[in-house]
């Protein structure tokens, strides 16, 4: 078995590699950047891996075995390389290890699973790379039970216990911001190149505390522009400030207050928004990287897997 | 004084024209589509309106007086024909007639006002068209006081007492629905042309109703589609069934268990879905037609105008 692993984390718009000891997990080597899927064929993933990698496969001082590939993300979906079934939670780093499946046409390559989950009520809930930086966050901070919160596109609340992902819930932050700035009325207002304004993400954290709904608190960025109390500039960091705090308020009858920090993980730009909204909601939290918590979780099933 | 005159409706991507009876606001004539203030350019506006309703205009038997022309909607906007100030609720049919204001560049024409409201925090709102509406549907159903609901791109909720405008609110349900679909990733798996479905819409409603808030519940779209729950040509009508419940939601503190029916005021397509989602919240409703609503509203502007 060779000594050494490489980690892939491959969405539909991003891809970053790093060659790791597989023991220890120290990083060795790393290719920050690289193709999305959206950016090939499905037919063309195993030679982008191939050439992309060759230099860490090939280059193994230790033997004959290739070193091993392993894929955390969009790439295990139905728009990926080929789906990898999600088992449904409580989900640990054992499990994540036994469902990994082999991926098709490229030797020792694996693709991790993601997972799914059903709520009381019986609707489901899926994840895919999350519940990686979730084992991996535990792991960082030497916690074995966390309420985790990893803000984005798709922003994800997950609860873990005894190092296992046991519930988790998905709020759609980060696209609804997106599409409000690109393409609806407000974004015809606003500035979208603007810097993160504290004042006026504020402004929208304390509009979301208040009655009438989020559909009604988006039109608030209208009628405050129309009224000139809001700037172009400010409007994405105000509508940055009313979905987050709808996020966060959502969260909060199931969240209470908690005992322990919050694990926050993501990338650097939502840390400020992230830590100002929760210190308002009463909750403490500590920050850590995403990149950080998927290779930590990577190398941590690599060492549990075959 | 001309025994008739003209009634335009017109938006940014609609034009609708009413002769009719000054006294007794008979329907004369009817032109029932035209360009909206987006096909033209602002220096546009009067030619078109003198070309389109050239007609109606020069051919009064009533003698040497221009039928007036009274419009409202987005044309008294900073977007249209000139703003036309929105005075601040409440507003009656008499301060309508008021602050109506002459449009430039036209003889005998006036651009309706549209009214402010500023709510118990501050926060200003707007409507253009719709406090048209409410009145027109108090004369047309026989009552001074209602709670109305006007569903559309950017629904109002309005309270009328005394004949008067007193309050409303604004929700961006129409607007965010079209955002989902048109642009979202849930808009990928959505048949968009697929007919109305009451079972998958009140699956909406439902999921509305539960914990989680509406970030998350957009989400389950998404998820309810992977897991085969819910298929493309379902996709639009439980979307529409989470926003509505979410808009009426958010509506149900101020509304508690009114005596009388709401009046719901709109276009046809609108009607099914909103009637079936009131009933759910337990309230009752008669259903206006907005176009009648419209005309019967600023006919009743007329009589009270110079």
């Amino acid at each position: 078995m060779s000594a050494r692993a490489i980690v892939v984390d491959w969405g539909t718009s991003s891809f970053r590699a790093w060659l790791i000891e597989r023991d220890g997990g120290a990083v060795l080597d790393e290719i920050p950047k690289g193709k999305g899927l959206l950016d090939l064929t499905r037919e063309g993933f195993p030679d982008y891996c191939r050439e992309r990698l060759a230099g860490w496969r090939d280059g193994a001082a230790d033997g004959a075995t290739a070193v091993p590939i392993y894929m955390a993300g969009m790439v295990g979906s139905a728009q990926g390389w080929m789906t990898a079934p999600q088992p449904p939670v409580p989900i640990d780093l054992a499990a994540v290890a036994a469902a990994t499946v082999p991926a098709e046409g490229l030797e020792a390559a694996w693709i991790l699973p993601g997972c799914r989950r059903v709520d009381p009520e019986g609707v489901p809930d899926v994840m895919r790379g999350e519940e990686i930086q979730v084992m991996g966050a535990l792991l960082a901070s030497g916690r074995d039970a966390a309420v985790l919160c990893l803000p984005g596109t798709h922003s994800k609340w997950a609860w873990a216990r005894e190092g296992a992902l046991v519930d988790f819930t998905t709020s759609m932050t980060g696209e609804v911001y997106g599409l409000l700035l690109e393409h609806s009325l407000l974004g015809r207002t606003a500035r979208r190149d603007a810097p993160w304004q504290e004042d006026a993400f504020r402004l929208g954290l304390e509009q979301s505390r208040r009655g009438g709904g989020l559909l009604h608190h988006l039109f608030t960025a209208r009628s405050r522009n129309l009224a000139g109390e809001l700037s172009p500039e400010q409007t994405p960091s105000y509508l940055s400030g009313l979905l987050i705090g709808h996020e966060l308020a959502a969260m909060a009858p199931r969240i209470g207050t908690p005992e322990e920090p919050l694990l926050l993980i993501g990338a650097g730009e939502l840390r400020r928004p992230y830590e100002v909204a929760v210190a308002l909601q009463g909750w403490r939290a500590d920050w850590l990287d995403a990149a950080t918590a998927t290779l930590r979780g990577i190398a941590a099933v690599i060492r549990r897997h075959g």
